[in-house]
């Protein structure tokens, strides 16, 4: 609702650019064709021709992030990890996306391309392919900027990761230090101009995840923590799996920067958004061999195994304070920070 | 943004349910889940798991149209018909869908049941399962009501429909008359209290293809008028095609009121969006055949041969006027109707 909208022709869409007509036909061409070119989606078919093997999986991911731009990533970054970081998290090679655009009336031309630009560098990561698309253009007000879809296919390499299969036993392993996509755009939103060196962990997982599937490591779960953090992937993960999981706080790697905005801000590392960390669940004595992988292949030096599956309290996860003491962690509830992807 | 929001807990959607937590897993069951329900939805993964046979046909679509509301239908009607025609028109069977919803903080809670409950009924028609999904909630002001985005994924069972498929001597026939879906939504947006049978054309195609497709009908192209109506589709068809084509205009059906209309705001009725008639190539010998199998299964009455392909005037499309002169009939540009679909 605060851009600063130049609507000289060229330089601003114009809800003629959603027509369906000639004005549409040249942005579809000029942008995202450029960026996104292949084979496929010059096609213009009414949908993509896809030829899929094996088990395929299938995600969604709508992202509404604001302010578009943060440290670390803007929106296009954020919605080609997101949804080919749901792919790898089934163990799924991410091969096509479909990607959707409502677009604000007046929105500027050059952020429009600048966005486009880097989902097609964060694609190129993965070797994922945008494949067909969806260009919505709405009146000025109707929309706040630039809302982006995307949809993915993949092919499951892994097939029996699934948020029903941690055991008594497995190793808790987090790939990197928590809660840093959260705390970026509370930063970003709150306009603070800290001299901080704190950016989103926004990032493509693809390559790490393809590396723990070569090297056979037994994954039992796995997920990314994005909304609602390590707290509702480990929650959900109790209640699905009906087993107890154990976390020591002392073992989850949170950045000094992450810990102070919280400290100023009420809020909890393990509630916060990540875009480019995942929890991971896996027979304990394979976790160190993991957690190598993770280290070398992921740039995730902060990687650690923070805990344990078992069966004292099914349903819930317990965490172990520094002090010796323990208590329940509950999923998320309440507003936390609205529109973080 | 002209909605009148009730915040009432439980009748309104609140920033909290799109917070990733407690609210937010009550929303999606107690809605989403109830309507959509199916076994791979209920599992609960990062990303459902199909498993799909041949080639596979994948598309994307938002919908934002303005008012949510019209005669013949409501946004979630058109977000499953839309995406499943898309699927239909590559003669590709609709298997799953994907849905995400964008919702305005205040929304009301029944407005949106009464939307999900009419996607769930579209689906039916298709035996087509919503798979997978995501929900946003964004603050008020910050978009319009409700977005839905639904992308597809599909079967192909006719592999060579293509918009570059269309051949000298091939006839041209629409599936009823054209407009309606524009019209309806103009109609709505104006007020207008017409003693009106004017209803939108929004339905699922997937069961009339399929019977041409069981009764071997020779497709050579295929594709439901959406934005840009006719006009579009048959100007993309010339261009991709590198043929002429040549359409009567007295043979073209259109319903006394979309003329009406028409006639009043200064529109063409082969501009106008349709969201339920589609547009067919074909050799000339087998038209008359598809046209009474369409008239048989997609109640339309109104389905008509209304030209056919040539070479005296490649990438072009030649309207025949009923008084003997002829024109080109140009791809729509300028604004329209914004917000149709």
């Amino acid at each position: 609702m605060s851009h600063a909208f130049d609507n000289k022709p060229e330089k601003a869409v114009q809800l003629s650019h959603g027509g369906g007509g000639k004005e549409m036909n040249k942005l579809i061409k000029e942008i995202f064709f450029k960026a996104f070119n292949n084979p496929i989606l010059a096609s213009e078919e009414d949908a993509a021709v896809l030829h899929l093997e094996g088990t395929t999986a299938f995600t969604t991911d709508s992202f509404t992030v604001a302010p578009l731009f943060f440290a670390g990533g803007n929106i296009g970054k954020l919605a080609v990890a997101g949804t080919v970081n749901d792919l790898a998290m089934m163990g799924a090679e991410p091969q096509y996306l479909s990607c959707s655009f409502i677009i604000e009336e007046g929105f500027p031309m050059t952020q429009l391309k600048q966005i486009v630009e880097t989902m097609a560098d964060e694609l190129h990561k993965s070797s994922t392919r945008v494949v067909c698309g969806d260009t919505k253009v709405v009146p000025k007000g109707c929309a706040d900027g630039l809302f982006i879809n995307t949809s993915g296919v993949g092919r499951i390499l892994c097939p029996n990761i699934s948020v029903k299969n941690l055991q008594v036993g497995d190793a808790i392993l987090v790939s990197g230090d928590i809660g840093r996509h959260g705390a970026a755009i509370l930063m970003a939103r709150e306009g603070l101009n800290l001299e901080s060196e704190l950016v989103s962990d926004c990032a493509n997982l693809w390559p790490v995840v393809e590396q723990l599937i070569a090297c056979n490591i037994d994954i039992h779960a796995m997920r990314d923590a994005t909304r609602g953090g390590l707290a509702a992937v480990l929650n959900e993960w109790a209640s699905a799996s009906n087993i107890g999981i154990t976390v020591e706080e002392s073992k989850i790697p949170v950045s000094d920067e992450v810990k102070g905005l919280c400290e100023l801000y009420g809020f909890e590392p393990h509630d916060l958004a990540n875009e480019g960390t995942f929890i991971m669940a896996l027979p304990l004595d394979v976790a160190q061999g993991a957690l190598e992988i993770i280290k070398r292949y992921g740039n995730c030096e902060q990687a650690a195994i923070i805990g344990q599956v078992d069966d004292t309290h099914t349903g819930k996860v317990v965490l172990k304070t520094p002090w010796g003491s323990s208590r329940y962690l509950d999923l998320p509830h309440g507003e936390l920070l609205p529109r973080i992807c």
